[in-house]
Formats: structure tokens, sequence, C-alpha cells
């Protein structure tokens, strides 16, 4: 525990020590303290951190452990939460000056579960504009002149400058997976419904996930595992059993994966060293990868999207258009203002298409484990005006089926970005077991 | 068994019989044809209806049972099936010329559990052009002057008639309620969710519900107990445990129910003889009776029922108004026109008042077992060229909860009329009970 700062510790390396009694959750807290001292003013990953309040969640979980309580699988390890998710210690301001010194009353699921896990919940990350596309005052850890990723800016950003192991985020489009593929973070956003969405700020039922941030697949899994539980709160999660994430995740696949390549009908959006990238990683996986074409339907998945995203943002922003339309941005009030002259008939179109297209994509699956596809259009851009282009997640928002990205590209300019794995709706477990395989063969 | 006609049975009393072997089913389908072939020129019931069909399958029902084979719950019982519910056997035109000779190559789920239950599946019984107001040839029963009420003409004008002791119906927004009211029998329409609609014309997913027609509250639950079984091809069915409707009808109430009196906020489009007849309801039920107003969200129910139903008939009927949009009526053809103008923020804010209306009435059930209220503004109306008005069915017709017709009024031109029992959403069983309860303390 000499050798390496603890605050670069993946999650699971964390736990298992204070599990062990090897490592005290108050020295990990106090790792990362330092960290996001030295490192907070340029990256401003965090829209609330109270130092003393995270301290003494860190010292009860040594309390506890000393007395023999038991302990959850996170015990003393700190976990960054996006400030659109509710906790009933810190305020949650959903990136917007009208909500600014909101205060829930209570801790949304997923805080609950955190911390019914042992988890110390470090603090609010940044988030863009209501966790649409304005964004927040975080910078890419790699490079402060280019963007983060948005909308869970803060969250990849702060796993990214080793600030905390493990990080909770949502995505409507690509909140989760691009700004992880910018900072060169793990990012995971599971199945629709996977997670439950109560006490979160609602954009659209239909499109929005909670999803994570790790520095590896197991890690991506952990925090999975405590997550994935059903709630009757949230009206799309089904009861289903615990998915068991850890183990399966940790099991060696039982023939070499398979894994399809798609180019999706955005490859004209890639940039030139993505085309490169991909290129180099098809030779690279030989026989055990090959092309995919997406059918029709796949075409007009963008479209859809935007009309449900749109209309949904119309409705459920409603009342913070109607009191405080100069306080939001351009860009989202457009959407707002679209947002109210979509047809019910296309809105409707757009959804009923949901498990049309899923049924389609099955086919693939039936060949191959996973797909591999761009996380985003390249590295993280130039400027800080803009969170990047969301279209190589907006198919896989869409369908709510399970996405992985995986560090494994460096630009010439040296900024990290990712590949994107996809696996059968249902079937995260599956997805992070082809995943870890994919990051050791391929891996950097 | 001589002193009645068989065909007047109920059929818990019929399904009885022919489980002791007192009656077999060949003598009971043959007094239903018995009965059809006396009626069925006047009442105009069925829209297919092969006798030796339905022979040979109360033959094999009771060539089943004299081999020793288990029997289900409604071996031998003949039931009419509503002509927009798929039968692998039979045309399902859906009361329209755009399907003229359909011939569905498979069974909707409750025409499998039917079949399984041992039931004989007699005939296919008139719909309302697909199922929504253009009525079919169908008259009323107690007077061929007068609409048997709709969608479901044929299934309520069948079980008056006596030609079959079961129906199944369908309701979206008056359908199963109305006609039952009209026709002087029971109709209860279950929770939405609780009866799988697979293989059935899908006009609203937020609407549309399977019914049932009956001679008794009892008979509903025979019924009931074999429809009310999960399916996952019904994506708004959640998996839950069967209700055992007969049981629990069965019971006496623990303590005399209390009924809560609804007028609605469309009480002034109740006729004077309907008013009259629940002024002496009230003074009949005395004690166990007392005025529940609602409160003020349920004054928009009906727009908000409009615009889903309309927007839904232009998105599900959108194939067949561009095929032949001179062969639908003039009214439905109004509604699939009104609905392609809805905006998605309307019909979207629509779906999510029903959360909240039924919690909002969750309030009532607090107080009281079940609501009562007209099933229709009076008796069925003189005229064939409309079934009626619904507006006495809107409400719980979208929020999804239970409902049941008491045939116990009689008007003065001897038309009869029902009164209507709401439950809590989900408590289906109990309100069976209640029905039942009330049946006996207020019927004729």
């Amino acid at each position: 525990m000499t050798s390496v700062d603890l605050a670069d510790l993946t999650a699971t390396e964390a736990a298992r020590a204070i599990h062990t009694g090897a490592l005290k959750s108050a020295e990990l807290v106090e790792a990362c303290l330092q960290r996001i001292a030295e490192r907070e003013d340029l990256v401003g990953a965090w829209t609330f951190l109270d130092p003393d309040h995270a301290r003494s969640q860190a010292h009860a979980a040594d309390a506890a452990a000393q007395a023999g309580r038991p302990k959850g699988p996170l015990h003393g390890t700190p976990v960054g939460i996006k400030d659109i998710i509710d906790t009933s210690d810190m305020p949650t301001e959903r990136g917007t000056p009208l909500h600014a010194g909101r205060r829930p009353r209570t801790d949304a699921t997923v805080v609950s579960l955190l911390r019914q896990a042992g988890a110390v919940i470090m603090g609010k990350t940044v988030t863009t504009e209501f966790a649409v596309y304005h964004p927040g005052k975080t910078t890419n850890p790699h490079n402060p002149e280019h963007t983060p990723g948005g909308s869970s800016s803060g969250s990849a950003a702060a796993v990214a400058a080793g600030m905390v192991p493990l990080t909770v985020g949502s995505q409507t489009n690509g909140s989760v997976i691009r700004p992880a593929s910018f900072c060169g973070v793990y990012g995971f956003k599971p199945s629709h419904g996977a997670i439950s969405r109560h006490g979160v700020l609602l954009l659209s039922r239909a499109l929005d996930h909670i999803g994570v941030f790790a520095r590896s697949v197991e890690d991506l899994a952990l925090i999975g595992d405590v997550l994935m539980a059903y709630d009757d709160r949230d009206p799309d999660m089904r009861p289903t059993a615990r998915p068991r994430l850890m183990d399966i995740a940790g099991e060696s696949p039982p023939v070499t994966p398979r894994i399809g390549f798609v180019e999706t009908p955005h490859w004209d959006r890639a940039e030139e060293e993505t085309k490169q990238a991909f290129a180099e990683l098809q030779e690279a996986l030989g026989d055990d990868v090959e092309s995919i074409d997406l059918g029709a339907p796949f075409d007009r998945v963008a479209d859809w999207l935007r009309i449900v995203m749109e209309a949904d943002l119309a409705k459920n922003l409603a009342e913070d258009h109607a009191r405080g339309a100069d306080c939001i941005s351009e860009k989202l009030r457009s959407m707002i203002e679209a947002g109210r002259t979509h047809l019910a008939l296309d809105y409707n179109r757009a959804i009923d298409w949901m498990p049309v297209a899923n049924a389609a994509l099955d086919k693939a699956f039936e060949w191959c484990d996973a797909l591999v596809t761009p996380a985003t259009t390249g590295p993280a851009p130039h400027g800080l005006a803009t969170t990047g282009d969301p279209i190589f997640c907006t198919i896989w928002s869409y369908l709510g089926v399970p996405a992985v990205t995986v560090p494994i590209f460096a630009a010439e300019n040296g900024l990290p970005f990712g590949a994107q794995l996809i696996g059968p709706r249902g079937d995260d477990a599956r997805l992070l077991r082809t995943a870890r395989w994919f990051a050791e063969r391929v891996g950097r």
C-alpha cells in the first residue's frame, strides 16, 4: 500500500483492502481529498464537496468495522454522485440557477443503495444544465482546454483525475458513454430499467438511464451489483433477480467471444483517427470480429430519439421554462420549444419502434456476444463551449441496450477515447464479461 | 333440469351440472342453439356461428368427461367471443368491411385460456365498427327498436337473450358496462392489465380492457378466474398471483360494505329517471351509503380520455384509414383525423395524470369498499343509429379501475339499466364480493 497513491486504487482493490482491515476508509478518503485539493481548481469536477462530512462518513465506516458490524460491498469506499440525483444531506442543484439552493429531503434510491452498501457519499459532481447539453465548469483532466464531455461531466472527470474510484451519472442520449470516452475511463450504461431513477431528475421515462464510471470492468460490476436492485418506485423496472455481475464478469468466457463490428448509419461523422483506430482494432481481433450492417430501421433512430427527447423535455421541464426561460440556455430552450410542436402520432410511433428495433438487433446477437462501435466521434474536441457529439450513443440509448466504453485508444494529441461494446437488452452480466475479455485482449 | 329451459341456466349452474354428469354439454349447447334459432333474426347478436362446429366441441367435451379426463372450470360451457378477438377456427372481421374474410391463424390468449378451461367457443358476436361507435346489426333483446349499446353489442345481447350464459367483450371507453346496462345483464371490466389483450384488435394500449358478460356476479367470477392469468405478450400485464375471484366473491363480506355514491362531473347528462332511481337507491341503502364528491382533476378526465383515444386510433388504424377511408364511418374518420392533430405534450400529460387521478381516488377507498354511480345515462335510447352515451364509463375506463354493472333498475318503458360499482385498481375480487352483496341487498 505504499508504492501507489491510495487515490489511484481501483474500487475493488480499495474495498478489498478495507474489508481485510489493511486499509482504513479514513486513509482512503483523505488521499482522495488530497487529490481533489491538488486538481479541483483546474478540473472543476465538483459542485458540492464538504471534506468534513466525507471524513465523518469514513470515520463512521471505520468505527463500524472496528465494532465488528457487517460490512457492505462498498464499505468505506468513496463515490461521487451526479448533481441531478437527490441526496438528503447535500444540495442537488441540477446544473441550473433555477434550482440553486435546492435541498431534497430524501435520498434517491441509488444513494440509499450506496449507503446500505457502506459507501462514503463523497459529494456532488458537475452536470450540464438539466443534464442536457449546455456545459458546466468541468474541464478534461487530460487537457483543460478540451471538454470532458457531458452531461455527466464531473462524474467522468473525477474518476479520470483520481479524485474518487467510482461515480454515478445518467444518460438520456450519450451522457455516460461520451464523457467516459473523452476522459479515458470505463463507463457503463446498463439496460433501460435496470437501475432505479426514483429521486433523479426526470427528463424522459423512455430514454433516461442511470450509469456508472470506474477504472476497470471489475469496478463497474462491483457498483453495478449494488445499484441494479428492483425498486417499484421506478415504473419502468420489472421485478427480477439481482444480476450477479461480479460473479459472471469475473469468469472467463466459456468460448472466445465473437464481436460484431458496427459502423452505424453515422460512420461519416467519425473522425479519420477514429476510423483508423477501428481498422487497427479489427485487424487485432482477427477472426473474432466480423462486420455487421444494421438494417433500414436504424437509419431513423436518431430522428425518433430526438422527437421523444424533445417532447419529453417540453413536458418535464415545462414548469422551469414557465418560471425562468431567461435562465435557460438557448440550446435547451430551442429543444423545449421544438418539443411542444411534436405530434402524439409521431411520438408514439417512435416509442412503438423501440421493441421492433430491439427485435431486429436480436438477430445480430444470435451470431455474436457483443457489438463494438465507436463511443464518440473521436477524442474530446478542443474548447469548452460544447460537450461534443453524442451521435454514437444515440442508437443504444434509444434501444435501452447495455453499453460499456473501454478506454483503449489514444489520439495523436495524447487524448484518450473509447471503444463501445453493446450487449442484448437485459444481458448486462455477459456484456461485462465480454468487456473484461476485450480490455485484456486489446487494451493498452 | 326440466323446470327451466337449459338456455337460461347461469354458467355456474350449467358448469356444475356438467361436472357432476347431470347435464351433457351437447344438451346445453343444443338448448342454446335452439334459443339462437328462435331469436337471432330479431336480435342479430352473431356475426359468425357454425352450429355443427359448436356441437362437435360439445361432443368432444362430453367424450373427454366420459373417458375420465380432467375437466376445466368451464367444461362444456358455451361462450361467445366478440369479433375483434382472434380465433384460429373462425373469422375475425372486426365489424368493418376492411377486414371481411379475415381468418387469424392463432387464438387470442383469452380464447386459448377458455379452451384450456374446457369452454365451447360458440361463435363470434357482433362488434361495432372497429369496436368504436358506429353500430352493427344487433338490436336490444328487450325491444328491437332500441340500441343494445356498444361496442360489445352482440356479447351483451347474446347473454340477455339467453343464447349463451357467458360472453367476452372489450372496453376502451364504455364498451362493456354500457351494453350490459342497456341489455340488463351483469358486465365486468376488470382492472387495466388484468386480462391479456394479445390477439385482440389494438385501439389504445392505455385504455383497452377485456371484459365479460354474464347473468350473475358468481358467473363473472367464474370466467374472470379463467381469464385473469399473466401473459407476457401483453406489455401492460404484471406477473401476479391469480386473483381467486370465485373464492372471495363467494364469501360474505366480513362487515357490511360501505358504498360511496358518486355523481361524477357529468350528472347533468343523467336522465331524470336515472336521478330518481339513484335517489331511491340511496334511500334503500340508508346508512351504508354516503355521497362522495370527486375533486377537481376528474372534471378533465373526459378530455384526457378523448385525446388519448383519438391519438391512439389515428396511429393504430392508420393503415386501415390509408387503404380504405371510404369504408370507414364518418364518425370514426373524424376521430382518426382529430387524433392526428393532438400534440405529444397533451397526450403525455393525459397519460401522466392516470396515476395521479388514481391516487386521488384512493382517498375515497380509504372510507368505502366500492363506489356506486350510473352505468349509463339511463335505459337504452330509442333507435339504432347510435349505441348511446358512454360518459358514465369514461372516468373508470381512463383510471383502469375495475367496474361491475348490476342490472337493478327498470325504466317506465320496461327497459332495464344498471348501477355501476367501482373498486380500487387491482382489487377485483373484493369488488365482486361487494357486487354480490349489493345485488342481493337491492336487486330486483
